[in-house]
């Protein structure tokens, strides 16, 4: 048994109702940690100090609970920083670009993709994300789905098979037959290696029929669903994914009333990437709009070379304020609790007894400086107990 | 002599028209600084090892002049942290907030206000900026804003008066009186630890002709003008600190098509800080139209507890091509080369033979990752040889 006691907290992020307010603040607070699990949180002065075999002192820092971000596509190579860069000079987003990363993914060695990926997810950790899902989507055939899944479970058990990220060029005259691949020898060989199904139901990618044949597939294999839908317009993606009862619903960009009313009656999450809305010049979805209806919201980075290299959920949280009409209190919910929804997850995303011990130590005294503070590195240490 | 070659720079920015382009980018390059200035800057293949007494390999990094950022108040006690939570619910920025900022800073001791200081700086120097102007402006009597001042020069030349910075409490029904302290008493007190004098012309704040009165007598003491200006509203400030020769007029939100001609036609740099429109919720400047009409643009961080509170010049430049119009070369430009020319020097912001050798390091292949991958810490190392 090792048990840590983390002391000096000025202001403590629980989520615990044992504590007060919306997010289950103490200050002058402490956390005790056994066996990677929080065994108590409360006050510096009623700390069980006998318990502990080490003492972390943080020194006034406020500390959170470690983002859970449900939403990257880690693995790839290249990048995409000429596209970028044209496309702020005035060419719009296309989901073509993806074709780029997927050949020169296809082309990578193994090493090359865990090197790049280790070095993406170090980048996580730094800013304070403790779970993370990673999606496939830029190999587009058996083998190459396959090896993109096989990576991103060596580094987290969240890992998405999003064969359906878009039609490659080879099936471009012929999507049908890409679906058949998906949903049949694709599947097969990556459904082991998956704890979720995805699929990119939009215009240009594929259509509402075609998703639910994809998602259901997956879901009769034992896969989760999770969809990415209302990115570039309304559609019927949203509506797909309460009907299948998804995890989370992804972008969520553009809804009709029926859509947010949909996703508060539902346990739908509604995960937002306010990253892609900065990085393509889009408008931003509206938060406000969801947790008015009694939605439950996500933040998550997207992060991926094409429309969001951001990893930064920090960010994310100032995006949230600035443009989603989010409070910095919902909008650190969001990137916290939110994210566990949206992995159907209640052991991270908050620090109640049970929880695992991922915490956040902040360079400054409160959460709201993640908002107030925005592109400063607020990550002093991320705990990992 | 000392003399430091640093080799393995996948892509440098040089701002030196020896090498091509808009940047002056050079690809596999190296840099040899000898006594704390650029001696040689060119391909890795030509460099000139025999002459270095220490060798640093950037494995590949791109590395760019350190920023120069030419707006900061950086000397205060304190935070804002919930009157940013009240605005972003939707209560709207005042200058009033600024008072209860100068209650804090007043109270504090100068041991308390010289750490904050140095974490602050300390900040600004893992962000890549190596030149940075701090103005006084929360003291606002004769002995508070000379301490801040002093203050101040233990970690910069760039120094500005600001005793103009808002009408305090105590001469709110006399403001005509305080324009008299501030160039009377107050002035003499502050000018030797002052390079600039700055002044808020904006409604609530300095008329015109106050402004006028207070920049006029600064100048007869020696010290360079800069003038903050259209940061709520059109005014005159932009049109006087044109005439008065002002280094820099700042954020230069609300400009009319006269100020942007008069801007054009000057040596006046429109230094944009879009940090503040960031974090209260405001229209953006139009960084596009000033270039295009041919005004020298900065960028800087405005780091200050009330409007902004970033002290990130990445975050800068990530605004400025989202929202400001700039490409990501232009914003880098504008915050190395062009805060440089807002502080009048030519020694920084650039890497030509005889400029000072700072550097950053970035963790990323290209200066275009600085707006792609917004809010992601990517300074490697900040280098002063
Ligand atoms: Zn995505
Ligand atoms: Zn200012």
């Amino acid at each position: 048994m090792t048990a840590t006691l983390v002391t000096g907290i000025g202001e403590l992020t629980t989520f615990d109702p044992a504590h007060p307010g919306p997010l289950g603040l103490v200050r002058d607070a402490a956390v005790l940690a056994v066996d990677g699990r929080i065994a108590w949180t409360g006050a510096s002065s009623a700390a069980p100090r006998s318990d502990a075999d080490a003492v972390v002192d943080v020194a006034g820092a406020a500390v959170i609970p470690g983002f859970v971000d449900a939403h990257t596509h880690l693995v790839f190579a290249g990048d995409r920083a000429h596209e970028f860069e044209a496309r702020m000079a005035g060419r719009p987003y296309t989901a073509g670009g993806i074709r780029s990363t997927v050949a020169a993914t296809r082309e990578a060695t193994e090493d090359a993709l865990r090197t790049r990926l280790a070095w993406l997810v170090a980048e996580l950790h730094a800013q304070g994300t403790t779970t993370f899902e990673v999606k496939s989507g830029y190999g587009l055939t058996v083998a190459d789905e396959e090896r993109l899944l096989r990576l991103a479970r060596e580094v987290t058990d969240e890992t998405t098979f999003l064969g359906a990220h878009v039609v490659p060029a080879e099936y471009a005259d012929d999507a049908d037959a890409y679906v058949d691949l998906v949903t049949g020898p694709m599947l097969d060989a990556c459904a082991p290696h998956a704890r979720w199904i995805d699929v990119f139901c939009e215009t240009g990618a594929f259509s509402v029929e075609q998703s639910e044949r994809i998602l259901r597939a997956g879901a009769e294999c034992g896969l989760g669903v999770r969809v990415h839908a209302a990115q570039l317009g309304p559609g019927g993606g949203v509506a797909l994914a309460v009907e299948l009862d998804a995890a989370s619903v992804d972008h969520c960009t553009y809804l009709t009333d029926e859509d947010v009313e949909r996703l508060a009656a539902s346990r739908t999450v509604a995960t937002l990437l306010p990253g892609v809305e900065f990085s393509t010049r889009h408008a931003y979805p509206s938060g406000r709009r969801l947790l008015d209806a009694g939605a439950t919201v996500a933040l998550a980075s997207d992060c991926n070379p094409g429309s969001s290299f951001t990893s930064s959920m920090p960010f994310c949280i100032a995006l949230a304020v600035r443009e989603l009409g989010l409070t910095p209190a919902e909008a650190l919910r969001a990137a916290t609790l939110g994210g566990a929804a949206a992995l159907r997850r209640d052991d991270v995303g908050h620090l109640r007894p049970g929880a695992r011990a991922d915490l956040a130590v902040l360079r400054a005294p409160s959460h709201i400086h993640l908002a107030y503070r925005p592109g400063v590195p607020l990550i002093e240490r991320t705990l990992r107990l």
